[in-house]
């Protein structure tokens, strides 16, 4: 028997699910996933650098060899030995990072939604990149905080401008290494100067970090959370140097930050797959990385390029671009009166996608601003495609 | 470099963080988890139970035709053939499921967070029953809630109970089939009339079922979803039918209420493995589950029964105790003056564990509760504790 519900559900919803809102990307993709269209609007790594046979050889050694308890419920905390090589990884430049302050999550994202929960209030203060990455301004929204934008120019976020807006704050997030969207790197000098200012003013620093392997040239610099452990939070991620269909990430913080990660984890999912975490160590316990990240790094480095290449070619005076030197994403300024929404319905006219700079402003939004991504398309499709903008760019100035 | 903090870190933490706990259970299962120990405490599937074989072809399989995608990012809602065979296997009794309307998660336990996420504002009254599944507190307390318990007997919650205590809640939480802590069952009648009864109070009914397939003889009972898709919340989950570890399940909601959970899943963890999703759903589409659950019944109704024989056979009078017809828990009640607290101390200097009903209750306790698990115990391992366990219990009356 069905019954007749006479009256539709009046559903009464939290206050902070009126909030809510899908990331701008994920929508814009649906529209641009179509084969015919050029698309540099994705943030998605190519499928061309996963290591689809590596994967599959270590599920089957994983499960032939511990498959009950691989399929069992496993700890909050995560796999010992997956933590362990990750708290090793870390430990550089004379910092020790022990397992205990490694929490395995189901991606990265699932860190930002964990901190949001722990650290932010309904009114919180929270410190953020101008621009900053729009799925932690979406994970910490959930939480209702008040952003505050702090200065950025072509070195990064800029360390002297906290001490303007630190007092009371939660947390301060960055993204140092080819930070989405800009693409840019905070400098070796700023990076020891935001890590004292941090610990200066208690201010917990955020060091997220998911492209950091993916530097073209050079070794990648060195990382936040080994100039300070006890204040800094770190992020990583296999998304970018594995796959991210499996849904792999940690956070690393001082032990009674990660106790309070790992409560709201157990209360939010119970623990990420001991399958998944099995395997990924299997992979990558032996150097596999070594070998594996410096054809990423070659392919998005050549992309990345060819890309470049064509915009000094093609776009007009008055635009200008950063030259990341790693990492997925290149960012445009174009003379204030473009607006790239706007633009952004030309493009697809001319089937040519990307994503206006706006939706990753916590406060004003530069109208003006759009992110390139050229890790997915080939390059002739790059150059084709940076033409077609060129001319719709100078089209309107 | 590395600097060093003059001043340790001072967090400040969210208030909701404060109230945080670690589930008792998995406390208690740190301290279990030796080999000599027979443990009654744990809320595990039996791994005898998990098809490793069948698993590992899975993977193999969907690897080798589709590496590339399952190891890509895909979409928040999950892989619709999966969603489509959920929305079909639900649409029982003339009621019509749709694929949009299921919501893939990483275990239902995140399927708690995202519903507490979204329907609980601090102090909102949330209606469960007595006792309750203590993950479902746990994920709902992060939300700050005002729980209210709800009248249960030996045919499970009592639906009369409500009008007095209806007005304003947010939800109510239930488990029909073979609850976790109790074992119960809520009979068929009480199943139109709760159905019917939140209805009318408009009130948001949770069904929350991972052992309504594990029932040990007869068809499982019907689903409430079923009688009114409208209405009803419901919650899945492949842990206690497949295995654990991979950590999938799905909720099942009226379109205006999946659409909040999908939000607040983006900004939680993006989606849930597509791996595991195109997996499980090449695992189960033809079938397997149908010739694979008969055989976890099997298992878990002998053993069932001969725990319930053991404690016929020892329980001193005045002990009483539920006799389950499917899932996993055995609920005990001493008299009223035997704390089961002190009786675990007790039983485990005796190398036997359980997990004592207190927590179990989102307010008052009642302290002389207990319960037993005995799906990964074997039988001889069965008799032996429950011996153990009454002759301390018989020591005390």
């Amino acid at each position: 028997m069905k019954i007749e519900n006479p009256n539709p559900f009046q559903w009464h919803f939290a206050e902070r699910a009126s909030q809510m809102q899908s990331s701008f990307i994920r929508e814009i993709l649906k529209v641009t996933q179509q084969p015919e269209i050029i698309s540099f609007a994705g943030g998605l790594p190519s499928p061309a650098t996963f290591p689809v046979e590596i994967m599959k050889e270590a599920f089957d050694k994983v499960l032939s060899d511990s498959g009950k308890v691989a399929l069992q419920y496993g700890p909050t905390d995560g796999y010992l030995p997956l933590r362990q090589w990750i708290a090793d990884s870390l430990s550089t430049g004379g910092a020790k990072i022990v397992p205990e302050q490694v929490l395995m999550v189901s991606g990265s994202q699932q860190a930002l939604d964990l901190l949001g929960k722990v650290l932010i209030d309904e009114g919180s203060k929270v410190l953020v990149e101008t621009p900053s990455y729009l799925g932690a301004l979406q994970a910490f929204s959930v939480y209702r905080p008040n952003f505050v934008s702090v200065d950025t120019d072509d070195d990064g976020l800029v360390p002297s401008s906290l001490h303007d807006v630190a007092a009371g704050a939660r947390l301060l997030y960055a993204l140092p290494n080819f930070q989405n969207p800009t693409g840019r790197t905070l400098s070796v000098a700023r990076r020891h100067e935001l890590v004292e200012t941090c610990a200066r003013l208690n201010l917990p620093l955020i060091e997220d970090d998911p492209y950091g392997a993916l530097s073209y040239k050079g070794d990648p610099l060195p990382k936040m959370v080994a100039m300070n452990p006890d204040g800094v939070i770190y992020m990583g991620s296999f998304s970018k140097v594995l796959t991210p269909g499996i849904r792999l990430g940690y956070v690393v913080a001082p032990l009674a930050m990660v106790r309070r990660l790992e409560l709201a984890k157990q209360a939010a999912d119970l623990h990420t797959s001991q399958l998944t975490q099995m395997v990924v160590h299997h992979v990558i316990k032996d150097g596999f990385l070594e070998k594996h990240i410096p054809t990423i790094r070659t392919l998005y480095g050549d992309q990345c390029q060819v890309m470049l290449d064509a915009m000094a070619e093609h776009f007009p005076a008055g635009v200008s671009w950063t030259k990341p030197e790693g990492g997925m994403f290149i960012w445009v300024t174009l003379p204030k009166h473009i607006n790239a929404m706007e633009l952004l319905d030309e493009a697809i006219k001319q089937k040519v996608a990307f994503v206006p700079g706006s939706p990753f402003y916590a406060n004003e939004p530069q109208t003006n601003t759009l992110r390139l991504s050229f890790v997915t398309v080939p390059p002739e499709r790059i150059r084709a495609g940076v033409a077609i903008l060129a001319k719709l760019i100078a089209d309107r100035m």
